[in-house]
């Protein structure tokens, strides 16, 4: 099977070249972001790459200056795990992600992890479910949390001098009702692929590899109709029926993405240049509760339209907000307590939303299905962004009477790595 | 937004005639199923389509003389839920059936559930997050449990004296570890799609509708990377990396359909007849288990190649297996106790197996992700088929060591029906 996946991306690798060459020389529209930074060889320097391959291949590459999945187009699924540490030494720690970074090439290439040993008396080195599969368009997007640095007093692996003080456990926001079991995490791994088994596939073998190094805290799956939304240009629907969270920084906009999502050299601090901080919250939906609701109060909630995603007061999806605007009783059109106006505040705090569906089983709390959100967003002072935002929203959006927080964590996405590197070289460096 | 469904619907309706045609005339494969036996109009006739909609519509019809979702093509996702009932009177049961059948016909169109009000101060009568999407192959199977028919003693509805005798609880197998929470159930509804969102949208509305009528005893999303393996006509893999199941009754074969598949007439429960026994049963695997045993242990396990899926012995997938080969110390090449010998047995118990793989986080019990099979097969008779199956897996079996049976349910899918009529109508009148 290892032979059949070497043949797959090999002949995948040939196949790709043509529209490689032409988003290397900035005609698909990913070279734009390169500039002069561009590093490692000419397939590594297409690792910026924010559009999804539509082409058979789906090949997005795993090197580059920042880790990919953060401007990605959003594929179809996610499978997001938290991990704990339990390695001893900063040496295991420092081969731990050597190897991932090593695992995650190939499989972001389609192939499988470690070579075929050949030896029927020997596990297989890989699992084996995705052989034959197409890359899929597979990120995987590794992030340190602040356990890492420091943990119950330990300065574990000599690296607490080196914690940014952005990364810390969020605050408690009101409402907050987090269950320690989808809250936290010394590191995090996010698989994005078009096929949840590939991804599922690419977190499971990495897991296998920390074994005896690290051990599973959380995981989640989330999906998205990412595809037909794709061919539609359309914003994907939440499971509120909404087009929610459309304002995101322009992905084509080198000097937008510099200030919102990449950390910077100035920042204070230099390892993770080039990097992302990622906030992941678990908001579960109470959707029976939602659906008895008026669709007049469902829209003032978000402060859109349903069917066209119009802030309200305006025609189309894209127009633009329109806060001022009073309407015959001089109340606002766009009701202060709207999740909308609350999220946009004075326009200064953007966030690259990320966020994927879920849906698992029954919730024996409430009888409903356990549905909602998991909401991811990259950015790069969360101090800045996410918290103040995330503070007007929990304190009076009207949307907090559908939804709950239940799990939450706070993770710093490391720089990419060339080929040689390794994820984590610039923070054990 | 309803209008917006509507509009794509009737765009739909309009592209997919064609093809339709083409179907109904039996040129497209279907319509060999079809037989002198056709009910309904010319769109319903195709209601026996096994063969996934490869085209922009993606639509399959959900009248027919059978309910689709058991002959189709398997799509990439599944939502099973499985519902307890809580209707008192037989005349609110009925009244559920017909609303749910006009809905899982809109439904399956692509269209949203009811007529738009227009009305704002209303809830919306769909939830809203499908709109603008295709159909996606979208299936809706009903089955009725044996708690329907009698429950606790009480003849709740009238249907006692309909039982077939193969309606009942599924014995006890050795090694099963039952957990309430995966088991059983007075209805279930299968719906699949190859877009999960509009998998979870069907169901969501579907349990909407019986609000007050029943509730959700259990739910299970299910995955399978359907879309590639349907591209280059390969058996998906299981989480084991094994082609498994490869051996099914031949969809093409009217005859082997109604002898391993469909409940005929002359089998005692005249309602049923066109239906068919399913049984669902929520498999996990200890995935960290497997993935240390040697290559060899586990082809031996599934009496099966891994890179090939080829029978012990053999060279390709589908060659014939042969159980009577000795190796060179005169033992059987496929092991007496290996998956594919027991679940073939003496070759006469066939099942339609169409099942899913699941994840669901981390098993808190093993620290391991909770993932593995949902294993659905449909059959004529379970007495005949499935369960003497199981039998010999659960007491032989070598897979045994790495899965457990934690959830367990039989239904009996009703038979279909056509425009005007519901499904259940065999069952109540």
């Amino acid at each position: 099977m290892e032979k059949n996946s070497q043949n797959n991306t090999d002949s995948s690798l040939r196949r790709i070249s043509r529209r490689n060459v032409l988003k290397a020389a900035g005609i698909g529209g990913a070279g734009m972001l390169l500039g002069a930074s561009g590093i490692g060889s000419f397939l590594t320097s297409t690792g910026n790459s924010m559009t999804k391959d539509e082409t058979d291949n789906n090949f997005i590459p795993f090197y580059g200056k920042h880790q990919s999945g953060i401007i990605t187009d959003m594929q179809d699924h996610i499978y997001f795990v938290s991990l704990e540490v339990t390695a001893e030494s900063r040496q295991d720690l420092i081969k731990l992600f050597k190897d991932w970074t090593n695992a995650a090439a190939a499989l972001t290439e389609g192939k499988g992890v470690g070579e075929a040993s050949g030896k029927s008396y020997l596990p297989p080195k890989d699992t084996g479910e995705a052989a034959g599969l197409s890359p899929s368009n597979l990120t995987i997007t590794f992030g340190v949390g602040p356990g890492l640095f420091v943990k119950d007093g330990r300065d574990r692996f000599g690296l607490q001098r080196k914690r940014p003080k952005e990364l810390k456990d969020l605050p408690l926001f009101p409402l907050d009702s987090l269950d320690e079991k989808w809250t936290g995490g010394d590191i995090c791994i996010q698989a994005c692929a078009d096929d949840l088994q590939v991804a599922f596939h690419a977190v499971r073998n990495l897991v296998r590899i920390a074994r005896g190094k690290a051990v599973i805290h959380w995981a989640q799956t989330g999906f998205q109709r990412t595809k037909q939304a794709d061919l539609k240009k359309e914003t994907p629907r939440n499971l509120f029926g909404f087009k929610d969270g459309t304002v995101n920084p322009d992905l084509h906009n080198q000097k937008e993405l510099n200030e919102q999502v990449w950390v910077q050299p100035e920042d204070g601090t230099s390892w993770l240049a080039g990097g992302s901080y990622m906030v992941v919250r678990r908001i579960q939906m109470y959707i029976e509760v939602w659906d008895r609701s008026s669709l007049r109060d469902q829209e003032a909630t978000f402060g859109r339209l349903r069917e066209s995603g119009a802030p309200l007061g305006q025609k189309h999806e894209f127009d633009k907000a329109d806060y001022q605007k009073k309407d015959e009783n001089s109340e606002p059109v766009i009701p202060m307590n709207s999740h909308m106006r609350l999220a946009h505040g004075k326009g200064q705090n953007q966030i690259l939303r990320r966020s994927y569906s879920y849906t698992d089983g029954m919730d024996p709390d409430t009888g409903s299905l356990d549905a909602g959100l998991l909401f991811i967003c990259f950015q790069r002072n969360p101090d800045k962004q996410f918290i103040p935002m995330q503070e007007r929203l929990a304190k009076q959006d009207k949307l907090n009477e559908y939804t709950v927080h239940k799990g939450s964590a706070l993770f710093a996405c490391l720089p990419g790595t060339h080929k040689g590197g390794y994820i984590g070289e610039t923070l054990f460096s």
